[in-house]
C-alpha cells in the first residue's frame, strides 16, 4: 500500500513539467472522455492503444501499417475529426468495431496528458469505469505516486479532480492524514463533497455544459460507472495494453 | 451581489493566460506570503505597494526615486532578498517601518500573479487578513470575478485555495448553486472540509512544509488571521493602495 504522504495530484497538463514525473507511478486522468473510451476499447478487445499527441503522428503511424489493422480515433476540441473512423465517446467502441485493431488515439487533452507523462516509470489510464484495477494496482506500489488530471487548457475540471479525490479517498479509507500534499487534499475535500452523486456533479460541470451540443446524451452515464470494467491500461513502449490481461 | 456563476478561481500563476482577465475584476490572493505583507504594510501606513516581477524592475524603479522614501521588499524563493529593506513576514511592516513609504515589491509567485493580471479591470489583493474587505467590495461587483491564487511552481497551494473557498463560501451563504465553475466548487469543497481549522490546515500544508526552515514561526499564525484589517489594497496605474480609505 502505498504512503498518502507519497501521493500527488496535477491538476491539468499545463500544471506540470514532465521532468517532475521522472521515475514516478502516472495515473492518467481524462473522465470526460479520452479515458472512459481507452478503458472501454480495451476491455472490448481492442489489441493495442497508440497514443499520439497530435494528427500529424497520428498520420505517421498510420501510414506505416495496413489499413485493415488499425482505426485513427480522436476529438479536437470535443468533435471527431474529419476522416477519423472514431471519436472520443466510449459508446462507439464497442467489441464488432474494435476487437483485435490498433487504435491511435489523439485527443485534445488525455493523449496530450499520456504523452507528456513519459518520463513516469510507470503509466496507467484511469477513470471511474476501472477504478478498482487502478486501486489494485496502486496497492503493488510504494514509490511515489501522480494523479495526472488532464483538465482543460490548463484548468482544472471537476470530473478529473473527483476521480483523484476517489482514489485518495478509498487509499486513505476516508481518513486522510495530515502528511499528505496539497493535491491530495484538494481532490479529497471534493470527493468528499460530491461523491455520494457522481453524476449529477459531472453532468453540472463546466466540461459538460461546455460538450452539450457536441457530446452524445449518453455519455456522461456512461462515463461515470463505477467498476465497470477490470482492466488496466497501461504504458508499455509507448503503447497501451491490458495489463491485467 | 455577483452572480456565482460569474465567479471563478485559477489555482496558479500558469493556469491562466493574461487575456483571460481581460475586463474582469480580480482577486490575487498568495497567503504566505504576499497578499498577507501587502495587507498588513498598507493598514500600517504605507503609502503605495509598487508590485515587480523581478529584481531588475525593482531597481529601475528604485533608481527614480529618492533613497528616503522607498523601501526594496521582497523574497526570492521564501528567503529575503540580499541588500533588500524587508523580507516577505508579514512581522516586519510594522508602523515604525513603512508609515509614509512606498515599497518596491518582489516576490517568487504573489507579485507576479499581480503583474499577470494587468488586463482586469480592477485588481485587489486579498487574504484571510482583509477578507470582509474584499467581500464587501465584491458584492458591488456585477461582472465576472477571478480569484487568482498564486499558487508554486504551477501547482496550487492549500492556503490560497482555502481562502478563495472561503469568498465562494461567504457569497453564495454556504449554499453552492449548480451553475457555479468547477473552480468555484473544488475550492468550496475544500474550505468545507478544512475551514474550521485554518491554521491546523494551513500549518501543515506543502507550502508551510517547505518554508518550515525560512519562514518566521510567527508567520502562519498571523496569515491566519481573519478580518484583523479593514484596507482593501487595490491597483491604480500599476500602484497598489487603500482603496477603503
Amino acid at each position: 500500500m502505498p504512503d498518502l504522504s507519497y501521493i500527488d495530484v496535477f491538476f491539468s497538463v499545463q500544471a506540470f513539467q514532465e521532468e517532475e514525473l521522472r521515475g514516478k507511478t502516472a495515473v492518467i486522468i481524462d473522465v470526460l472522455r479520452a479515458s472512459s473510451s481507452i478503458t472501454t476499447a480495451i476491455s472490448n478487445g481492442a489489441k493495442k492503444i497508440i497514443p499520439v499527441a497530435d494528427m500529424s503522428d497520428a498520420m505517421k503511424i498510420a501510414n506505416t501499417m495496413d489499413q485493415k489493422d488499425f482505426l485513427l480515433c480522436g476529438e479536437k476540441n470535443g468533435s471527431k475529426i474529419e476522416g477519423y473512423h472514431l471519436g472520443n465517446s466510449p459508446a462507439e467502441y464497442t467489441p464488432e468495431v474494435v476487437k483485435g485493431k490498433t487504435l491511435i488515439f489523439n485527443t485534445t487533452n488525455g493523449t496530450k496528458a499520456i504523452k507528456k507523462a513519459s518520463l513516469a516509470n510507470q503509466i496507467y489510464v484511469g477513470t471511474f469505469l476501472n477504478q478498482q484495477s487502478i486501486l489494485n494496482a496502486l496497492k503493488e506500489h510504494d514509490d511515489e505516486i501522480v494523479l495526472v488530471c488532464s483538465g482543460w487548457q490548463g484548468r482544472l475540471s471537476i470530473e478529473d479532480t473527483l476521480f483523484a479525490g476517489s482514489i485518495v479517498h478509498n487509499i486513505s479509507g476516508g481518513n486522510l492524514p495530515d502528511s499528505a500534499k496539497d493535491g491530495a487534499k484538494v481532490a479529497f475535500g471534493l470527493f468528499e463533497k460530491f461523491g455520494d452523486d457522481l453524476e449529477g456533479a459531472i453532468s453540472k460541470s463546466d466540461h459538460a455544459k461546455r460538450l452539450a451540443e457536441l457530446v452524445p446524451n449518453g455519455d456522461i452515464p456512461l462515463c461515470c460507472k463505477v467498476n465497470e470494467f477490470d482492466v488496466l491500461p497501461g504504458m508499455k513502449d509507448g503503447i497501451l495494453t491490458n495489463l491485467n490481461g
